[in-house]
Parts: C-alpha cells; sequence; structure tokens
C-alpha cells in the first residue's frame, strides 16, 4: 500500500484559550492533506481541486494537539465508489494519534456542475491506497 | 420542543477561490452554535466552555453556502449519556437548509480531568431539545 | 459627520493560548468593519468588495481584547484621495478602545485592472465620514 | 547580518473569493515569522511567546499572494529599543516581493504584567539582524 503524508508545524494562532490547536483548526488541516493528497495524485495543477466537492466529512478526536511539535497527516485509505472518493487520515504528535478522519469527495464535472465518475487512471491510482 | 438558534453573517475572508464559504469554517460556525447553546443552558459564564471537550464531530454538506445572505444555525436535537452531550444542528441560508452537523461533547471534571456524569438540572434543561 | 459601525461578537475559536482573541483574528475584523462600511456606500451588491483592493494596513494594538463581550468596530474616518480611500478604525469593547487600525484601499477598474478614479458619487458618500 | 526565513506553503482555504490569499492570513503568516524568529533567539521553549506582546503591525501589500507556490518570509531587520523590538519582515513568492510588514513587540514582564527591559543576552543576539 503507497503511502502519504503532510507534516504541519502548529502556529501560535491556532491555539484557543484551552491552550491546545482548536478543533476547526484541525478541520483546516483535514483539508490541507486531502487537497495535497488529491494534488499528489497527478491532478497536480492546483485548480485540480475545482474538479471535487466535499460532501461530508466526520473528525474523532483521540488526545488533545498542542503548539509546540509537529503534526505529521497521514492518509491511511482511500476508497473509490462511482463518482465518490472516501479518504482516511489520522495526524499524530509524536508517538500519538490525535485525530482520525473521514471524508467523502465527489468528483465533479466542472462545466456541467455534476457528479461525474471517477476516470479509470486515477481509480489506479487510488487503488495503490485502499486500506 | 425548545429552539435555540444562531444568526451568522459570512464574512468575505471565510470565502474561498471556489467562491463559496470554505467547509473549514463550516466546522467553525458550528463551534459558534454548540457554544452559545452550552451557554444558554445556564453554563452561562464563558470559561463553562472549559468544563466540555469535543469528542467527535460530523458534517454533511447539503448545499454550498455563500457570501452575501445571513445563515441561520438551529440546535435541531441534543441527547445526554452519562457525561456525554450529542449536538445535531442544521445550518440554513434563505430557505435552503446548507449543512447538517452533529457533535459529541463529553462532560469534564475540570479538576480531576475525567468525565464528569452530566448534573440533573443540566440533564432537564438539554431534555427540553431532545429530537 | 455620518457614522458606521459594526458589533462583532468574539467567537471561542478566535482566542490564543494567551487567553485573548488573537491578533490576526483582529485583522480579519478590521476587514469586516471595511467590507460592510463599503458594501454600506451603496456599492451594495457583494461583488462590489471586487472593486477594491487593499493596498496597506495598521493596526494599534491598545489593550486586549476578550471573549465574552461584544466589540464594536466603529469608522472612525475616511478620506478620498484620487484612487485612493483611506479608512480609520476603532474597537472598542465595553468603554474601552482596544483597537486602532488604518486601512488604505485603492478603487479598481476591474476589467483594466488598475487603479481608477472614485466617482463622484461615491466622493460625496465619503465625504460625510471625513474625520 | 544574519538572515532568517520561513518557508510557507499556501493552504487552500486560505484563499479568498477573489481568488487569491486573503489579507488576514497574510497577517496570520506575519505572526508565524514573528514567533518563530522570537523562539530561534534562543527563547526556544514555546511559551516563551508569553513574554511578547504585540503593540502593532502594518503590512504594505506590495502585489497579491497566490496558492500554488511557497512563500518565504523573511526577517529583514530587527532593532530593539529599551523594551520594544521593531522586527521587519519580507514575503517573497517565487522572485517577487509580495508582501512587507512592520511589527513593534514589548517585552514583558510576565509576572508583573507590565514592560520589561530587553535583557543584554538578547539585545546581543537581534544586533545580528540589525537592518
Amino acid at each position: 500500500m503507497n503511502k502519504f503524508a503532510v507534516t504541519i508545524t502548529p502556529r501560535f494562532y491556532e491555539t484557543d484559550a484551552l491552550g491546545h490547536i482548536n478543533n476547526a483548526v484541525i478541520a483546516a488541516w483535514f483539508e490541507v492533506a486531502r487537497v495535497r493528497f488529491l494534488e499528489s495524485l497527478g491532478e497536480s495543477e492546483p485548480s485540480s481541486a475545482k474538479d471535487w466537492i466535499l460532501a461530508s466529512f466526520q473528525i474523532d478526536f483521540v488526545a488533545e494537539t498542542f503548539y509546540g511539535q509537529d503534526v505529521v497527516a497521514k492518509i491511511t485509505g482511500a476508497e473509490v465508489g462511482n463518482s465518490s472518493l472516501t479518504v482516511l487520515c489520522e495526524m499524530l504528535q509524536g508517538d500519538s494519534v490525535t485525530v482520525k478522519g473521514r471524508a467523502v469527495l465527489v468528483h465533479m464535472d466542472t462545466s456541467e456542475k455534476k457528479p461525474a465518475r471517477i476516470p479509470d487512471w486515477l481509480r489506479e491510482k487510488v487503488a495503490a491506497y485502499s486500506s
């Protein structure tokens, strides 16, 4: 199975008054991991983000994330449907998993503005990340 | 059933290059709705947010949300477990539901830093919002 | 002199680990005040924000801003040059001024993508806010 | 003269509907550059950010910043007063300077909550970055 990971250095303004990284920031980091993963699949020009819409996502907070230590956001699985792509993600700080995420994206025909079957070349690439 | 809602006026910086409100901003707005709902339950001093941790949340994007029109974030249900509280939320822009959210919070004993049973007076208040 | 003000209710995620509203959030609130002020001048459709670019801004932090009390962002002055518009802003929390801001915007001909003289009808409107 | 720089990879959610990086995000990136610069001076533990408050900052937008290419935020000067520290920053995308920033910080005695003279060891370190 192929692996994809992004390293994120927490920023001070991403903390909140509870002293840890705010939960909405984690949702934003998950977008960073997803978008870079999609770009890595060979839809490499930034505009390719426009080919996908986010249908839903879920985040489980396993442990707090803190300022002062890098976070590694790993894509831990990816599954294709007809036009949908489910992406699993784990974030680790040090040796601890702090976050588990799951997002469902839909591949769009941007000219017709409706869902479009994920092309075969992309299915093959995603298959290498199947959990 | 009691109702609770927060009106949010989208801000220009909350848009992204796709021309709509960014998905991570929706996660942040969901926090706004949850925190104000908790405060409205009579844990009215702002610091009471410290009595809760967020265990998980899920967001379904039913339709795009745009700049230029107010969003109403309604609490559409709330259920208590022993120390957990599940909060359901819908966001509407105009007459359209654009977002559905579900969050699970855990009530904490902040001195012991562990989950604490939700007190009866709070259970009664939450019961009025049961879906 | 005409007056324009926007009320902003601080959001929990806008705090940082120092326990107050983060300084970058203040920059974002200043955008909220500026954009709504411009919209109020009769360029009322949201897309009118596209007629302006931000050339520079300065923020003085007079006092800390906290979660738990509304902030009023007042436009305290506005001056037009040929294509430039200088906007002054003060933010108050309770009776205290916490922030002073100054921004310089440039009116753009969006089709030609270059600065364009501010039209007379807009000059007259801005004149009512001159400090 | 010593040099300090931070590389920032723009994130999709940091764009706005004008298609570029939002101006308030630039203010946030400036915080990233400042905080890491302060940490690099040997006040290396993250909590040292608490020794400083931000008195003011100014940002000049020289050119638009876009998604899709790394930004290098360079500290281009630093000057100490008695308790104040002025930090100059330039951000480049490719070969172009897109942003110039200037911030004034005040060194705090955190137990007394009042300005404190910048210690000599720190003055010497900052001197190496004088513009």
